[in-house]
This record gives C-alpha cells, sequence and structure tokens, in this order.
C-alpha cells in the first residue's frame, strides 16, 4: 500500500519544498465504522486519501438512499461539485469499515496550485483519473442491466464485490437484495 | 464568443512561447451537419474546441443508439477515457448542426503539458469543469425521473432543449418522443 507521498512521487517527482508543504499541511485521521465524511448539504472541505478502509458516497431522494460508489484504500474521494465548487454538495460519504486517511484542506491545495506549477501537473493526472472512471461508471448506468453492472463489477472490482455490504451493493446496482442474491447465485 | 486562445488566458495567462506553441499546434476544422468526429471503437486523438454548432455523444448497444450528451460553442470536447488514456472508445461523437472547431491533438498537448507547467493548470481546471458536469449528469439519471431531467435541462441549459432534435433528446431523457411531447405540453 502506497502512502500519498509515494503516489504523488510516482505521478511526478516534487521538490524539497513542495514536498515539505505537503508534509505539514497533511492531517491524519481515523474515521470509526459508520462515521461520516461528509453531509449532504454540507461543503466539501477536505480531499482524503484513504490508507486503509472502506467508504461508499450516496445520494438521498428525500425517502431512499442510492449509493452513487464505494472508495477502498488508495483511492481520493472528494464530493466532486462541492469540492471543486466549495458549494453545499447533493452527497454523503460514509465509512463502511474503520479507516484510516490523510487528509488535505481545499486552501492548502490551493496554495500548492498557485505557488508550486508541478502540483497542478499531479492535480491534472489524478483528476483525469477519477473523471475516466466516473465516465466508466455513467456508461454502464446508461447502458447495462442490473446484470450486466454486476458482472462488471465482479471483473474490474472483485475486492470490492466481497467488501462492500449487500444493502449498499444491491443499492448501487439499483436492485432488490433478492435480485442481488439470484444474481450471485446464477453467476456461481 | 471567446476563442479558444482568450479562454486559455482567462484561466491563466500564459507565456509567449506557449502561446505561439498554441498558434501553430491548433488547426481549424470544418466538420458538416451529420459529419463524425469520432466513432465508436476508434481512439480520440484531438480535443476540440467549438467556436460554432452542436454536437451530440452517443454510446450504442448494437441495436440502438443512447445519446449522452450535447456540446455547444464553447464547450470542448474529448472521448474522457478513449482521450486520457489513448485506446479505442465507447463513444461516437457527431456534428448535429455545421461545426467549426479549433482542435488540438493528444501529442501536442502532452508537449505542452511537459515543457510550459502553467498548461497544467489550464489543463486541471478545465478537467475539473467538466468533471463536475459529468458528475451532475450522473446524479440526474440517478435520482430524477424523466420528467425531472428534462425540467433540469430546461432550467440549465433552455437554449440546448430548443436547438437539439426531438428524437435526441428523448433519447438523452430515455423516453419516446411521445412521452417528451407530453411533459413539454404540460410544461407550457
Amino acid at each position: 500500500m502506497k502512502v500519498l507521498s509515494e503516489l504523488i512521487n510516482s505521478i511526478c517527482p516534487v521538490s524539497t519544498e513542495l514536498a515539505e508543504k505537503i508534509e505539514i499541511s497533511i492531517k491524519e485521521r481515523i474515521y470509526k465504522k459508520n462515521e461520516y465524511f461528509l453531509k449532504e448539504g454540507e461543503v466539501c472541505r477536505y480531499i482524503w486519501f484513504i490508507k486503509k478502509g472502506l467508504t461508499r458516497c450516496y445520494y438521498t431522494n428525500g425517502i431512499s438512499e442510492v449509493c452513487s460508489w464505494f472508495m477502498k484504500e488508495g483511492d481520493m474521494i472528494i464530493s466532486v461539485e462541492s469540492f471543486f465548487q466549495q458549494k453545499p454538495g447533493l452527497e454523503s460519504i460514509q465509512a463502511l469499515e474503520d479507516c484510516e486517511v490523510s487528509s488535505l484542506k481545499y486552501e492548502d491545495l490551493q496554495y500548492m496550485y498557485k505557488n508550486f506549477p508541478e502540483m497542478n501537473y499531479i492535480g491534472r493526472v489524478l483528476t483525469e483519473k477519477y473523471y475516466a472512471l466516473s465516465e466508466q461508471r455513467l456508461y454502464s448506468l446508461r447502458m447495462h442491466r442490473s446484470k450486466q453492472r454486476y458482472d462488471y463489477l465482479m471483473k474490474h472490482f472483485p475486492e470490492l464485490v466481497q467488501r462492500i455490504p449487500v444493502k449498499y451493493l444491491a443499492s448501487y446496482l439499483g436492485v432488490t437484495r433478492e435480485t442481488l442474491s439470484r444474481n450471485r447465485r446464477n453467476r456461481n
């Protein structure tokens, strides 16, 4: 498991000054299982890098919750619109397991973007990566039925499928738990 | 209507050297109505900036087409995964009106990212903007019924709704033309 500084350096080697700025800006935190990183309506003021654990992102429609994605160790999390535009967001982010994370404040990141040009290289590469993953999910949501979406997850994210509680996986796939169980039986 | 150099300078003033590199790398092109920028299975080798006109992006499932979005003057277009990873894509991009565009090759953009640090600032800001828009569409697709999605488009993109042919708008909303017409009548 890479730590954040290794991940950053693997994208673009950084100057000693930037490495020091990152070092003093990053805060280590523990989120216990079920604790919230962010709730709907709040402004996402941090980018989190997960060192250990699993989280879910979800929306609510007033009655029920709809899981939009899951993040695990090695992933970076933000609520995209809320973080980029610093406005209240539609998403909630919750720990599904005890999580160890490194967090970086929006203002510190902007300071780095402004004062360390290479940080923009790193930010651009990471934004492209997560944008492409988001587009994959959008494609799957538009074009796949729930059975195909399950197969896609099993192929590309088998570990996530094993770790995510069934009710949240069913919510992500837009099916009942019973349908999900049937899909799983048919697959085995 | 801003031209591309104005858009870039409004995000971050660029050096004379970068301005010259952009100037010699950008190619102006016309795509006639119905002509393709990109077909499913091809690698997206360009980023296009639309100076005039309207395009649609769509997927196919072997039988029918599903419109994923529309881009008009002032927008930049790529097939996200295909462009970032330079691999064959799932998306087709077609002109719905005669289009005037400025195009920039993937290799030229990478050269600029490598040799002009400020280009990464610009690339990051633009990537964040389109990523946030994509997340809005993902939210709407997950949480809204077709009627709400139509209302959302009318509120945020009224000009697009007027310009897009009904069959493509219905495809984007995931409804029949008849349902779309009924939604429109009920709204007026």
